[in-house]
């Protein structure tokens, strides 16, 4: 399992509309192959900026290179400019793969 | 849903400690009310550091809350001695709440 995380450093004034952009947005994730899951996601407040991240879970690092490599991902990024002038700076990108996993599943 | 992450910067010559010692320690998670899904993440490397992650799901951040003040987290960070000699400074915590998530099942 690979997790790709984009993290945004967004002034509190300018979360609304941040938030908004998201929720709106179309996305192509789901066409993809080896696609799990997204959640975009409100992180903690510090000097007058939030925390977010876009937290994407694909089956392999390999998936995630291909989904980079796509039509879909042009598209899906061709719009970008509107959140830019929202956070500060470029987004953060890190990218993880799992070493561990524990579920509550297997805990029944 | 929450995500619990703690970010850990590992200098490499540690990493294979670092990663044995977490793979090798008793998790008292799956007993909790609330919990989903955790993960070890290992991330990106730089300056000779490695960033790694614990990623934990919960059902809602009120549930992260009762483990943090569970006789099982006291157990779970009885021994976190023997990890801290081996990352630098004190681990970041960051609480994420999810507010936009899109699966691969709601697509098919």
């Amino acid at each position: 399992m690979f997790i790709a995380m984009n993290r945004f450093t967004v002034p509190l004034e300018n979360a609304e509309a941040f938030e908004a952009l998201w929720l709106g947005r179309e996305s192509h994730l789901d066409r993809m192959a080896g696609f799990v899951e997204f959640h975009m996601l409100k992180g903690p407040e510090a000097d007058g900026m939030r925390l977010y991240a876009s937290h994407t879970v694909w089956e392999s690092e390999a998936h995630f290179r291909a989904w980079t490599r796509s039509d879909e991902f042009r598209a899906a990024h061709a719009r970008a400019g509107d959140s830019r002038k929202l956070h500060q700076g470029a987004p953060t990108f890190e990218g993880f793969a799992a070493i561990q996993h524990l579920s509550a599943d297997a805990a029944a």
